[in-house]
């Protein structure tokens, strides 16, 4: 085993793979999908075609695009071994939060799918293993939501895009256009970001031959970790906090003084506003109302008392900041934000394996044993 | 994002962290346990004790090893969350295989469980997580076998040791007391080995400070793939194929001369015999028979027309090809011997998270991007 102690801690920019899937610019404050900023995407395009370019590398034409739409709404339903356990599960997620539901129904529904060890089969029976997960997550996440709350799942409908199904499925109601929008917008800008824990996790997974199931299984758990970050209802949880407008600047100091986190502010990568707390800032603000006025004041506050008390350090608000906001302002409950982020993630993770699955080398480092030279020997017991 | 293109690929020989769990010697043919012999291990101590070694970092007492086996056999019962989805999840398994199955029914365990983030709570409750889950593994595997086989789970008991209730409930018969012995001597020297690609997974998940079950089922994943390794019904497959005695020679050669491996031969880090292959064999041939011996003359056969067909390539059997011939001998069904391996193996994934645990920085490596220049403008749709 060769020892490379110069290694550096948690493998911080050891680059383990190339990708031609995006990447993040932290110093211009700028991230990508296969060449299109994910901001002019999430614009300008709908979740069915960046969903398709992830997977297929290249943006649908008008004809591609609808077969795809098509084909991605006849996989909504849930298989019957799904359908049987999602009870158990739902009172399980009471527990443990609805990422343990997810991990465990994602896991039921690639096992009842009858997946192949993704290097066993071809470019196509991949993407086509990875589609059936993905369109299936939303329904699985709706139910488990609704059954914890003691009300029947609601079946997909087969006419609507993903974003406006999604909604559906949580209330049963047709839900309005305008938060429908918001949200497609919010779930493209959540597609990818960079190399995270939970697509490393993936890759590692996929570097074995595993089934598309075993990876994303593994990425959901890796995502419910606290340091992994991605948890948009802890920005409202600070607005909570602090209450009401008057209240802002003796919370913020306080905060600050006592040198804890203020939570929705500061990134590990940009050095920027993030951008899609800009983007997603100009999509609250389309709403409006005092929720909106009330996280822009917090906002300003933050940045002007932290210029105050730590200058030369900038900090900004991040995705979960602005993120919360809109999933607010569009009806989901609290602990369906984080469930939503993994919907989109899905199929990044989705396309990250599919790439990982093109090289053949299993991701295996090595360990330094530091323990007490062996061999001692057993004593007798 | 600092590259380093000088990295390995699957950052092989690459140390991501200190342990002091144990070490693989490949040269030696040698392996332990926190300084002791693995094999030494098998052959003097039950599972429990080396369990509670992983665990706790030291062999117990009489007093320890009595508690600590009580402990463990109280925790053996399945909540009512799994028992109810249990047969569902055996369907499910029917198409994907008992892996698959075993990830389902442990993320569900887990979930029903309510653990902890790892990096939340202290090393008493993360070591009492860890406990719960391992378990309760046997009684899921054994009740998911049963099921599937049109058959009633068996209850766990808690008067049996771990190796001696785990073939209890698979037959629902008091095991003969030989076998019991082979299964644990098997499930001793299987408890862990090297930092495979699994143990990675489950440490990589452990560094977002995810819960046991989230890191637990990352790796049973990551151990589903064919590059991991660790398929004993292979080499038993081997011999099936083979036939007879009179067909060991010609199946060979046109193994070889077709350049096809041989399963059960072969070892990415031992360049001597395998030291678990060795310790295997000899258990087998306490039990003496018809498949003993034709396993011991085709390992004799394989060398001889080794030595000649390839001069200088030493090849060895590996951990497959004597612990599939224990598990034949010991009753245990086929589909049932990578599920009995990762029973054993819970053990070191366990013992790795929690040391991961006391580490927190994340695991979060880079990829270059290598795509076309961004940013390409977004077309209309």
């Amino acid at each position: 085993m060769t020892t490379t102690p110069a290694t550096p801690r948690g493998l911080a920019g050891v680059v383990v793979t190339d990708t031609a899937l995006g990447d993040v610019r932290g110093r211009e404050g700028f991230y990508h999908y296969r060449q299109y900023s994910a901001i002019e995407l999430a614009r300008t395009r709908g979740f069915e075609d960046v969903w398709y370019l992830m997977l297929h590398g290249e943006l649908p034409d008008r004809v591609a695009a609808a077969g795809f739409a098509a084909r991605t709404e006849s996989l909504r339903a849930l298989p019957a071994e799904v359908r049987e356990a999602l009870p158990a599960v739902a009172r399980a997620s009471r527990v443990s939060g609805p990422l343990a539901g997810l991990r465990t129904a994602l896991s039921l529904l690639g096992a009842s799918a009858g997946l192949s060890p993704v290097y066993d089969v071809g470019a196509e029976r991949r993407r086509s293993d990875a589609l059936a997960l993905c369109a299936a997550v939303p329904t699985v996440l709706t139910a488990l939501h609704r059954l914890g709350e003691g009300l029947e799942p609601v079946e997909p409908r087969e006419d609507l895009p993903f974003a406006a199904n999604y909604l559906y499925m949580l209330t049963g109601a047709e839900p309005e256009p305008a938060r429908v929008r918001a949200i497609e917008q919010y779930l493209v800008s959540t597609v990818d970001h960079g190399f995270n824990a939970s697509t490393f996790t993936a890759r590692v997974v996929a570097s074995t031959g595993a089934d598309l199931a075993a990876c994303l299984v593994a990425a959901v758990g890796a995502l419910s970790g606290p340091l992994h970050g991605g948890a948009p209802s802890r920005a409202l949880d600070t607005l909570d906090a602090i209450g009401s407008p008057d209240r802002i600047d003796g919370w913020i100091r306080d905060q600050v003084l006592a040198g804890r986190r203020i939570m929705g502010f500061g990134h590990p990568v940009y050095r920027t506003e993030d951008p899609r707390s800009r983007m997603l800032k100009s999509v609250a603000q389309a709403f409006g109302g005092p929720l909106v006025d009330f996280a822009v004041e917090v906002e300003r506050r933050v940045e002007a008392i932290l210029a105050e008390l730590k200058p030369g350090r900038e900090l900004h608000t991040n995705v979960e900041f602005y993120a919360g906001v809109v999933m607010e302002l569009c009806g989901l409950p609290r602990s369906m934000f984080t469930p939503t982020f993994c919907a989109a993630r899905m199929i990044g993770w989705s396309a990250n394996i599919l790439e990982q699955a093109k090289d053949t080398k299993i991701i295996r480092p090595a360990a330094r044993y530091v323990g007490a030279p062996p061999p001692q020997p057993v004593p007798a017991p």
